[in-house]
């Protein structure tokens, strides 16, 4: 096992020892003992404590800790409880298990005929970089060169040139670019791989910011920089469009300030996201290279008047870092909550009966219900199983975030009905009785309500993330509001030192120049001189 | 670059360096030039050298090498030309290129709705191992630890224990397995990932054999070895099927040999496919591991009695080795040949105008055949480029292995219909004139034909293969039969010291013995004693 220095935060996502074989997640054993059926959301902090101490003496139920508590915890309880990720050997490395997995699957589903529909093709880079292509950019070089992980030994023999496993490829891109691109005809070229990359990173978190992870890198090469600009844009306003229309993220996006542009791109575009502890979460990011790569490479191409120029080059990526977003915005104390689009399953049958005789038939009517279902695109899943009881299925899919949940007992079987409850509303706010079990009206209510459930898991996501971005215009606003655990958003044309300082003594960071401007004439707060824009400040994961 | 003994097989594969950034691949340099309209795929051996020894200072046709005169550089042509795949700068590895990339996309398609259909989950791990990890299994060891690539660098710090790139999962997955798996309740557990892995391999070839490749792999657990067998076979027959009724390749399925069991392995299941060279490609395996792992990791559940067991295991893969297999058996002179389920490009439109005034008709009749075949779920391409000549279009999608070709001129529209040509018969013959355009009428037609293809390519092939099949009684008879290039089938029950002493003097290794075996007894070819199987000996890749 490597010996880092591990932050706060690593202590809960390392396991101790990379040799510990017989190493347990207590969350996970607990799964599998019958004390499990008594599942319950509601827990003391003596008994989180509990649980991470104590597993192997004492089976607590299975618990997640308050949101309002311990975010941190909370968010590590629910990937754990709903068995979205668990952790690797080595530290830092995450397991994706298949909920978690599944999720990302919708992301790639989206993104990759949106990638297609605007002329990009997939293909495949190998993973392992000369280490001198690293160094060919300089600020690239600057930005990576502390988090790579290095192949230095090759079928048993000491490697003559490190390789760098990829933290990202546009130099690996940019090598094979140069023997593509001849002329203004082989432009654009339009490709994107959905890969693994590698990041040494010291503080990790299951999905937000682990050693390897899972993305796709769009990269695209053209002959002006106006197209190259084009491109960028397009990229992040898919980006803006997946988060709102399909994760329910009500994310903003704008520009990069120049301190938080990527390592060897001009203009970085972002989209960021509010957590539901006020934390940004950098989402997406679009990248305009100019011609930084491309001069570093020498990729050129003669342009239509015969002339040699070098490209202009975007990239641009989203990974699974988006899950941990999509956790950390709709959840709450009882679990996960997934948006309807996103959901793995959108729709959990549980069948009740308390009589052997009333089995069949309760059952009948859910292998009916489900197949309509199934039969008109919904994702559904029957949950039959003897061992478990209702109650104990009702909070394991609440806490699993499925949107909507159908109950049908020997009563709704006589009278032809089902109970339908919302994820999203609790309690009997959220339960409707006697829908209809005839196909074509169920299947129009249910998808109705996942509509319905999709809008508003957005509209909840856009209240809670307005009422938490304050508009300042002085510095001493901008403390306040940080120190609320607040986004501050106020004029700003102050330099690169000032930025920094605003980071050291508030923690917060420039999050983005939106796109979406306040009109009228602006002072930035940090200086007083003329701000043509408006920046949002906030902490960030 | 490494500086590791190069095969003969190598210097083909290999980029002369890795920092050799103005390396240019001389074949693709050439589609850039005026002279590329001229393309032919008729040449003479003359030319075939000088295009590799000259191509910076002439610039000849593009050309592809002869099946019949060198199957390897005909191979390698094919790549290049159809723009499948192109040379990483580190040694061995592959860039796979968009079309390249379609064609494993399609594979996945399929394969990945067939494991869900069978209960199968995706999921991802981690792909650096603690080089613990390997050694933990002993004939695990023996057969990977020559092939590793190991991390011994991260953030700028020598590591306390080196990290393994993943040749393959099993170590790991049973390391987790461990975590996950408590009671005959977790049983089975069947996952799936679709990842990159890494070999150090010496001889290198595209997509046969790279030192990095794609590919999925599927492990699973059970409570008893009876179901662990029927899962090896399951996954062979999704293989098989998927070989037969998809790429059309009529592989050969079976079980391996002792000495070519899968290391860590009790059984090995195999699909075997005769390469138009009639060497033997490995396609896909599955691999009964018994409690090899399990022992090894200690992964045990308790029983439905309370007892303490180890798992019962299997594991199983298909790569993107398939890609130069569907090359391998398909391609012909005019370079590659695909079959239109796993074709990224069914059917290619040919729009043929002389004057100005004919363009703007031909080109809408044009645009309607492509809209009514791509609603029907034909995917289509549509070639409107002014740049090339329609018969440099013919020549350059018949390379590319487009099943089939619509040609629509002047003459065309007025009558209505259009001209379409099968890429799997050459010529006129393969040339059906006054298709008519109406839409129900040529959907269905050309769904016709791409049947009609599919099953043609798999008839020949079967042929092919048969053909090349003989049936031998005596160690004679199979020197012979290997000696000619073909496959040998006859009774085996030698020792693994006979096995090997065919593989020194004949070069031919048993590639399975098949699931159809004939009646009937049989004595072994080697030792004249009883044998209850016949095997299947070849030269492989």
């Amino acid at each position: 096992m490597v010996s880092l220095k591990l932050s706060s935060f690593t202590h809960l996502f390392s396991s101790p020892s990379t040799t510990a074989i017989s190493y347990r997640s207590p969350v996970i054993l607990r799964r599998h003992h019958p004390f499990a059926a008594r599942f319950s959301a509601k827990i003391t902090p003596a008994e989180t404590k509990d649980r991470v101490d104590n597993s192997k003496n004492r089976v607590p139920d299975r618990v997640i800790t308050p949101r309002s508590q311990d975010f941190n915890a909370w968010y590590l309880d629910i990937i754990a409880n709903a068995e979205l990720a668990d952790y690797g050997p080595v530290r830092g490395t995450m397991v994706i298990r298949p909920y978690g997995y599944a999720i990302w699957e919708s992301i790639q589903d989206y993104l990759n005929v949106k990638f297609k529909e605007t002329g990009h093709s997939n293909m495949y880079f190998p993973q392992f970089i000369p280490y001198s292509f690293i160094e060919k950019e300089a600020s690239h070089v600057e930005g990576f060169s502390p988090e790579l992980a290095l192949v230095t030994i090759g079928g048993g023999k000491e490697l003559e040139e490190k390789l760098v496993v990829r933290p990202t490829s546009e130099t690996i891109v940019n090598h094979m670019f140069t023997q593509w691109i001849h002329s203004y005809r082989d432009l654009p070229l339009l490709i994107n791989q959905w890969a693994n990359v590698t990041r040494w990173e010291m503080r990790t978190k299951p999905f937000v910011r682990t050693l390897e992870f899972l993305w796709q890198e769009g990269h695209t090469a053209h002959a002006t920089p106006e197209e190259a600009e084009n491109e960028a844009k397009q990229m992040i306003d898919i980006y803006t469009r997946f988060a709102y229309e399909q994760a329910a993220i009500p994310v903003i996006t704008g520009r990069k300030s120049k301190v938080e542009t990527f390592a060897g791109a001009c203009k970085t575009y972002t989209i960021e996201a509010m957590m539901g502890d006020k934390k940004a979460l950098q989402a997406g990011t679009s990248h305009n290279l100019g011609q930084n790569f491309s001069r570093a490479f020498e990729t050129q191409f003669t342009d239509e008047n015969g002339q040699r120029e070098y490209i202009w080059q975007t990239s641009w990526a989203v990974s699974t870092r988006f899950v941990g977003g999509i956790i950390m915005t709709h959840g709450d104390d009882a679990g996960l909550t997934l948006p309807p689009k996103i959901a793995p399953i959108q729709v959990v049958i549980v069948p009740i009966w308390k009589k052997d005789d009333e089995k069949m038939a309760v059952l009948n009517a859910a292998v009916s219900v489900k197949e309509t279902l199934q039969s008109s695109g919904v994702k559904v899943k029957l949950d039959d199983s003897d061992q478990r009881t209702p109650g104990w299925k009702f909070n394991f899919w609440e806490m699993k975030g499925v949107p909507l949940r159908i109950e049908i007992g020997p009563r709704d079987v006589s009278s032809g009905s089902v109970v339908i409850s919302r994820r999203d509303i609790p309690g009997k706010q959220g339960k409707v009785f006697g829908v209809s079990m005839e196909p074509s009206i169920l299947e129009a209510y249910v998808k109705d309500k996942l509509d319905e459930i999709q809008s508003s898991l957005l509209e909840r996501a856009i209240a809670f993330r307005d009422s938490n971005i304050v508009d300042v215009n002085t510095y001493d606003d901008l403390k306040a509001a940080i120190s609320q655990g607040k986004w501050a958003r106020g004029p700003w044309s102050a330099s690169d030192a000032d930025e920094l300082k605003v980071k050291e003594e508030t923690g917060a960071t420039i999050r983005c120049f939106p796109f979406e401007q306040p009109q009228g004439s602006k002072r930035c707060l940090m200086t007083g001189d003329a701000a043509e824009e408006v920046a949002i400040f906030a902490k960030s994961y």
